[in-house]
């Protein structure tokens, strides 16, 4: 499997951190920019890891303006918001030889199934990205806590080419679980994301900790949580008690967290409601798992983020 | 039953309309006053209702600022908002002599087993008040919709003491309905004040129209009535399909409707959250009814108007 080439589509915080990561490990690493494409070519990219500074120059950054410049490639990383998943069909095309792969890094569900579709379920593969990280300026990201990317090959268990991928990530010094079913691990990341990043946003802007100092709230979170799991029970995935336990314990070492979805929200950005709270509810009510609570969640998610930022 | 000396307790607008029908029907009506009651003793009160001006001249009106200068009466009617209920305890026993008889017209659950506590059950009569009225200033109420009162005997079926109270609200040109089971009444306001009151508030300020215009968000709307339909069948209420789509088809017409707890919640007013969605949220659970909209619901809300006002 061939991953010399690579394109990176969306270049946002997520985007640019990881495309730099690959790009440092000697990748040809071709990025898709949009409003930062003149910042980039004139500057290049310069990503801020605690104290430390990696940058890529800018005359050896991969700067692309659309992906018909950047033409076929050996890998596609997809890391748009799911929010602008309808420009994938148009984005894509260009990107695609014979065996191109493509990985997305994207939130919640909906993703990968639709890449299957456009490409073919045979290039895809599904990626969960644990990061926090923010665009602090044109081509300019500084991270907080260094990404880790947890892998599979969509609708089966990993291959080879899944563990070339995970291979890829660990020579650039990224951390990759490769896993077997990849579905299941995004439904775990949904166990915390639904109720925290849902939450946080429908009480009308609490952090992480001020939700579960509150006894209501925080009997909420954990309903939540069954809900999501009792849904993915439904659908065969397998998600233990410790697990949910695990992450109710590590919450409250958060902080004051704001979860992405609510920073999204108090900066006027969209909210990627349908793949964080729409997608899992219409599977669950398709897997005939009752989901009463976040059925209320996303509606009122909807409502709240459809007028652009907080009130 | 005597019903001369009445003492109407909490004299916002719901309290200062229905005692000035009262006082021109030629009742001695006596008012506990707090912020109004300087304004009222100088210039009386005054309601409009539509075109038609109501006045009680400062000559004759009955303006108290405490219940024991008012001292005992033979019916005490609150009005009180039901989150000041905590002063019910030393605002009722100065107006109770042997015989008084204690009326609330308060909104949601729990005020008529608080003065059943209070007073003893034999006293207390349970009133819902169907009416859409506003303080426009000091001891003027404006009313858009005027009042109809629907009563019973607290605990059991009513009584020719309960026939007589109705009557009372007759002379007084008060349309009152007078049932043998106003626990089943109260479920039945209810119905539409959980959905709508409450997801207008949870939405950020949606008005019942734009509610019933997102289809998820209606489907919301049906699925809270199905619950408190659940909760109250559980407890041996009767709450027919029938009712709940008449309260569904009236709606619209009500246009751009701001329910009464989202004017509340705007104004920086304390909103009912306790008596509206929180006792009938532990009613519903003690009845072993699954209500887990009502319990998403009902934190949500606590949070949000823990705050004062709308953000």
């Amino acid at each position: 499997m061939r991953l010399e080439r690579i394109a990176i589509v969306g270049s946002g915080a997520i985007g640019l951190y990881y495309g730099t990561q690959l790009a440092l490990a000697g990748s040809d690493v071709r990025f898709l920019l949009r409003r930062d494409f003149e910042a980039v070519q004139a500057h290049g990219i310069t990503v801020r890891v605690g104290d430390r500074v990696q940058s890529i120059p800018a005359d050896r950054v991969g700067a692309y303006a659309s992906t018909a410049d950047i033409g076929p490639v050996d890998l596609v990383i997809v890391t748009l918001k799911t929010t602008a998943n309808a420009q994938l069909a148009s984005l894509i095309p260009p990107l695609l030889g014979p065996e191109t792969a493509v990985l997305t890094l994207q939130n919640g569900l909906g993703s990968d199934e639709l890449l299957a579709r456009l490409c073919g379920a045979e290039r895809v593969f599904s990626g969960l990205s644990f990061i926090a990280s923010n665009r602090v300026g044109p081509g300019e990201v500084a991270c907080f806590y260094p990404g880790t990317i947890t892998l599979g090959e969509f609708g089966c268990a990993a291959s080879e080419r899944a563990q070339a991928l995970g291979a890829l990530w660990t020579r650039a010094g990224v951390k990759c679980h490769v896993v077997d079913n990849v579905a299941e691990a995004r439904w775990r990341k949904l166990i915390w994301n639904v109720p925290f990043n849902g939450l946080s946003i429908a009480t009308g802007g609490l952090t992480t900790d001020r939700i579960l100092a509150d006894a209501g709230l925080a009997a909420e979170v954990r309903a939540l949580m069954d809900e999501v799991t009792v849904a993915a029970h439904a659908m065969g995935l397998e998600i233990p008690e410790s697990f949910i336990r695990g992450q109710l314990d590590v919450t409250p070492s958060l902080g004051a967290y704001k979860p992405s979805s609510l920073l999204d929200w108090q900066a006027g950005r969209e909210v990627e409601v349908e793949a964080i709270w729409g997608e899992p509810l219409r599977r669950a009510q398709a897997a005939g798992a009752p989901a009463p609570r976040l059925s209320l969640l996303y509606s009122l998610l909807r409502q709240l983020t459809s007028g652009g930022p907080a009130a």
